[in-house]
This record gives structure tokens, sequence and C-alpha cells, in this order.
């Protein structure tokens, strides 16, 4: 068994990702999230919001549909550059991109193939009553265009020193001819950005210090400096408006692939906009009085890419006592649950009564698990399996000196701490 | 100018929430929100997760996907009875419902109508590169389904005990005829929901119970009791399976309307669900040793609706000698911004660093504004408008004696309060 099917394997037996529809088959390319892998998935958007949003005073996020007027698509040059010409194999059915055929057969079974057809990876819809080209509109591939749109409400509402950034976090939608690698290349799903606007003078300066401050916060979520690495986009796979983007690549356990970017866009969007929309979307900067339409550097995170990525590299195997372990070595401010409480034996009723007093005066503070099935090895296992840094149990010794024993995931090293001071020392190892 | 309007007005002006698209003449049914808008949403949606989620032990919540597998919404029943038949007026271009006509005629202008077209008032999609019946996909009209076909996830993962419930927020889409009332009736919005999984002999206790929750939680974000009242909806207008459904209705502006429901589903889903399916959803009590397949009560909180609620309610006018003043009276758990920090002049460089200082210590504690354009009134009046329910201003005195005077919103009482005990101050009053 690969890694990937083992940690596809562990987040849908301990409830953190469902293949979605599971019962009626599933459906290419859309995941669901337990409630494990959503806290796992929200703590990381957490700590996103709060390096790249709240600690800052120059980001002004915003929410944006994910329907929105089709004309933001056509200005944006999606409708057209998102477009790709496919055929199918008559025999097999796989598809594949026309210009990647040399000649008019299947690559896989060599049969013969339909006409071209196009296709646009935007997912199409029709809001209104009647189904026609007036009502067809997209679900959105990227956040970026609501901020864009939004730029002219932003600055006239919240009058932005320069520069400043919008962001952005939420669902899009890409129809993936071959979705594939667990929840790394799916149809529907979450993306954090923002546009970050600039003097075009300026832009290597804040392209530089945004590339740094992505892999800073990186780093800080526990992925290792070891398996990033940037892969600067050559210009002739760049965007014809960008002068730079920077794909940041994780080793996932299929290989090095994109896990978040950072592009300068140029002005190319702004510049779009005004024309299409006649809105003026130019900046007036009182400090050098002058009037531009912003650049803009764009970095952009994938949230459930960063979720595997951070299992991926959590995921561990190691023995105890001859017996193998699998367990999660995740950052303990990004485990779901930071810790399980345990009565010694499940049919002592004094051990389960004081078990159940100490979880509930804690789990007011933290996200806690309480368990008593099983002996108390398999249980240590089950919160290894997923990623709990702590565990306490209650003992006989409890009933005589009120200190329970802590045990550590990574160390599994056991300490007696008095009840009383359980919650300033969770607080101190959780550094809250 | 009616309220609504008031509020709508006072919602784009200050940033809390735009009409979507706006620059390309915008887009009916959808709305986006700035920075304001979406912290008092998000500090209405922290409110309900911790209420109905983290303080619970027998909520697993989840998040599923918008797209999913059309069977899902042939089981559930969306398929037809979403669907409606409609005409069109050749004339105005209105379009009615054909049942709601007494003839073939517009009910407005009185000219001749289409012939009737079905219209489901789900969205439609295609998923994968051809568009056809197979492809066919629909953007989820609520959280449930999402939920109900992962109910045998939740039982394998994490084994909950009777009775448990599975809670959902996220986007939903409903090709709504016609959108109106500003947020209220939108195509694209955000509910909350979950479904409480009980025996069919205990369905009347707990639905009294979550009744009374909703209520309960309902007050606890500051809507009055006053502005509540439950409808009970009649058999004939309740679906067939439902033996008891509630519609809590707000007053709006615009008269007393949905803003929440209480909804007994029996176990039509699961079971529909079951058999479509194949799939056991059937649950095994340890207790009672009995097999069954749960019933369940639904209550549903429209995250959006209730933003509008808190808005309506909070707009106030009164008057300060002799100027009007419009204020929003936020509960202040709810308020975007907590504190602003003013130096009482712009151009005196030792207040400006000071009022900078206390603003800078602060911040990473409470969401902060910092404002020194214009006069000192001028500035309350702000941060009156946006909700805000203490400014801090930094004055000469401040400079001799490190105090400040904390002005509050509501009372327009100020307080001298040392700079050292200000985070204290705020904490006390924010009951954290």
């Amino acid at each position: 068994m690969t890694t990937l099917d083992k940690i596809a394997n562990l987040a849908k037996r301990r409830g953190f990702i469902f293949q979605d529809s599971e019962i009626y088959g599933g459906m290419s390319g859309f995941w669901d999230y337990g409630p494990l892998g959503l806290a796992l998935k929200n703590n990381i958007k957490k700590s996103w919001w709060k390096r790249f949003v709240d600690s800052r005073s120059d980001i002004y996020p915003v929410e944006t549909t994910t329907i929105m007027n089709p004309k933001i698509w056509i200005a944006s040059g999606h409708t057209k550059e998102f477009s790709d010409l496919l055929v199918e194999c008559k025999k097999c059915h796989k598809r594949f991109r026309a210009d990647h055929l040399k000649n008019q057969r299947c690559p896989e079974c060599l049969a013969e193939t339909t006409e071209a057809r196009r296709f646009n990876t935007m997912f199409k819809t029709f809001v209104g009553p009647v189904e026609n080209e007036t009502s067809l509109a997209y679900l959105r591939p990227e956040n970026a265009q609501g901020i864009f749109v939004n730029f002219k409400n932003i600055i006239d509402s919240y009058h932005p020193k320069f520069p400043f950034g919008i962001a952005q976090a939420g669902k899009v939608f890409r129809n993936e001819i071959n979705p594939s690698n667990f929840i790394f290349r799916a149809r529907e799903y979450e993306l954090m950005e923002f546009e970050y606007f600039i003097e075009e003078s300026e832009w290597e300066k804040w392209f530089e210090y945004w590339l740094k401050q992505t892999h800073s916060w990186l780093e800080s979520i526990g992925l290792e400096k070891s398996k990033i690495k940037d892969a600067e986009i050559p210009e002739k796979e760049r965007a014809h408006y960008s002068k730079r983007t920077v794909d940041i690549h994780y080793e996932f356990p299929f290989g090095f692939d994109e896990l978040c970017a950072v592009a300068y866009r140029g002005n190319y969007d702004l510049k779009n906009h005004s024309e299409k929309s006649k809105a003026d979307l130019s900046y007036f900067d009182e400090k050098s009085k002058k009037r531009f339409i912003p650049h803009v550097i764009e970095p952009t995170f994938g949230a459930d890419r960063l979720a595997m990525a951070i299992l991926s590299q959590s995921y561990q195997e190691d023995e105890i006592n001859g017996e193998k372990r699998i367990f999660l070595k995740l950052p303990p401010f990004l485990s779901p649950i930071k810790i399980a409480v345990f009565p010694l034996l499940a049919n002592k009723e004094n051990l389960v009564k004081k078990a159940q007093s100490v979880y509930e005066s804690l789990r007011i503070f933290f996200p806690m698990m309480f368990d008593y099935a099983g002996n108390i090895g398999k249980r240590y296992r089950r919160q290894d399996e997923i990623g709990t840094p702590w565990c306490i149990t209650i003992d006989f010794q409890t009933l005589e000196d009120e200190t329970v024993t802590v045990r550590d995931r990574d160390t599994l090293k056991q300490e007696r701490i008095k009840i009383q001071e359980l919650k300033k020392y969770f607080e101190n190892l959780l550094g809250i």
C-alpha cells in the first residue's frame, strides 16, 4: 500500500475525509469532511486568517458569491482561457486534450477518437427560470475576481492607505477532466487568497516580501523546509500579463506538486474590469498625489491541499513493544482533539465518574474526547491515530491524591500532574 | 425612506454588504460581504457553532460538497418537489406560477402569456466534459441531504451514543424566481443546520427541546422576544412526512417572516436513502438492543437572515445636541469592531504616537480600528454607525497621567481609565 493509500484509508476509517455521496457510488472529484477532518482544516484556516488578515491592518477580507455576473468571466479571460478542445476514445471512452494527440487515435487503446469538442473547465449553470444564453452563468473557478470587482467598494467604504490587500477564502469549482490523488485534484475545493495592491515600480520588492511570508507561514504550521520547493514558472508557461509566478511545491506521497503560489498579475484584471464595466478602478494616493490602476501580487493557498500536506507529513508508523503503531504527529495547535480523558478501567464507577468530572472541567477550554472502551493501550492507539497530543488517565492514585497521568503522543512519556494544574499545564504546552 | 432602505444604504456605505457584481450592473439575488459585514456574520456563526456544536458532545459537524451525486436529489424528492410550472407574460416578460393564474393572461398587464414551462429551483450544472443527462448535477438547495448520506460514515467512524446529531453550516443555492427584500430572499446564501437523530416515540419531547433551545439562542444573540413569533405550519402545508414544523418568524422592517425553523422529518430521508442506495442506514442501540432507522428533528438557521435581523434590530436613530445620529446598537460580542482609538488631534505628533501605541498594544486582543480623520465628533459618529461599542480618545491629559477616555456608544458617557488597565476593562465588558 502506498503512503497515499494509507492516508486516505486512515482519513476514512477515523472520520477525517469521506468520499462524497459514497452510498450512491461516490462522485468523482468531490470529498466530504467528517468532524476530525473539518477541525483540522478549520485549524489551518484559522492560522492562515490570523496571520494574513487579523494580525494585519492592511488586509481587508471579503466574501463574495460563487455565482457572479458572467461578464466578469468574459472580462477576466476565463470564458476563453479555461476552454480546452477534447476528443473521446470511441472504445474506452477516455477523454484527451486534442492538442496533446499526435493523430486521431486513442493513446491508450489505439481506437478511433471522436471529433474534438470544446470544453470549458468552469462549471456552467443558468440563473432565472429560462435556460438560454442570456441566463448562462458560471461557478467561480477562483476567488480573485470577486476581489477585483469589489475593489471600488473597498476604496469607497474603507479609504485604505496604500499599499493594501483584499483577502477572500472560499469554495471554488473547476470541472477537472481527471480528478486524482485523493483530495489533491478535486472539482470543488477551498482557496484562501488575497490581492495585494501596489505600485508597479515596487512589484519586485513586494513579490519577494510575500514569497517570504508564504514560506514563513508554511513553516509555522509545521511543514518541513526540505519538503518544500519553489518552482519558477518560465515565461512561456506564465499568463501573458504576469512577469513572475512562483508555484510552491510540497513533496506529497506521489511527488512534488503545487501547494500554493505567488503570482504577479500586473494590473491586468483591474484594467480589464475598468474597461469592460466602465467603472473607475483607479486609486488616488494622497501621499504621492498620483492616480493609477494598481498592480497586484497574489498569494494563493489551497486549504484542502494544505490539509493533505499536513496529513502526509504527520503520518508516522513506529513500533511499541513489538506492536506496530500508526500515529499522526500533528503540531498540537492543529490537532482536532487536544486532550483525551480515560478512566483506567471502564467498570469502576468511581474512576469513570472522576474521569468524567475532569473531562467536563476542561472541555470548555480545549477540544476534548472521552473514551472508556477497551484496554488503555487500545485507547492510546486510537488517539495516536487521530493525532491527539495528550492523554489523561484517571487511575486509583487519582482518587487518593488528585493527580492524573498525562501521556505524550510523541515521546510516550507519562507525567503525573495535579488536576487543578491541568488547565495551566496544557495552556503552556499550547502556548495560549 | 423605509427602514429596509436605510439599512441597505448603511450596509453599502459602510462596507457591510454590497450588491454582487455591482460594477457590471449587479446580479439579482446575489450579495457580497465587505469586511464589517463578514465580521458580523462570522460572529453570529461562531456563536451558533459554540452553542450547538462545540459546547455539546453529542453533535458531530461535517462539511459536504455543494455538488453531490444527483441520485441524492432524486431520492430526497427534490428533483420533483422543487419543480414549478411557470408562464411568462409576452409583453412585460414577468413570470408567474401557472397554478396561480386563473386564465392565460398576465395578472399585471393583462397581456397573453406563454405556454407553461417546467422550472426546478435547484441550479443545474454538468460534471465532466460532456453536457447531457448523464452528467447533469445540481447545486445543493439545503445542507440536510449531505448530512443524511454521511450518516453511516459517522456511525462507522465515531460510534456515537444515541441520541446524537450531525451538523453542517455552508452555502446553499436556490434559483428563486423573485429575489427580494435585500439579502432576505437571495439565490445563494448560508444555512446552519443539524439533524438530531432520535427514537420515534420521543419525537415530541425532542421537538420541544430543540424549539426551546432555538429560542434561547436567538435571545442570547440579542433578538427581542417581542419581535419573534412561532408559526405552526398547518398539516396541508407541511411535507407529507412531517408531523410538525414550526417556522420561527422575526419582525423584519417589511413584516414578520421566516428566520429559522424546527421540523420533525420522521425517518423519511434515511429510509429513502437506505432504499435507493441499498446502504444500511439503521442504528443499533446498545442500551435497548434495538436496531431501527432513526427519526430526526431538524433545526435550520439562515446565517444571512440572522445578520439581517441583527442589523434591523440594531439600527437606531437619535439626536445628540440637535444633530441626528445613526447608530447600530449591536451586542458588543457581535460588533465587528470592539474598540476604536483616536488621537484627539491629528496634527499633534505626540498624541498620534501615543494613540498608535495604545492601538498596537490592544489590537492583538480585540478587533480594533484607528482613526484620526476629521474632528472627534465625526469620528464618534463613524464608529456609532458601524456599531463599535467603545471609543478610546488620547488627549493631552493622557500624556501626563497615562489615562484615556473611554466613550460608550449607547450611554454616550465617558470614563477615564488607566492605559495599563484597558485590557482587563474591556475583557470584563465583553465577559471574556
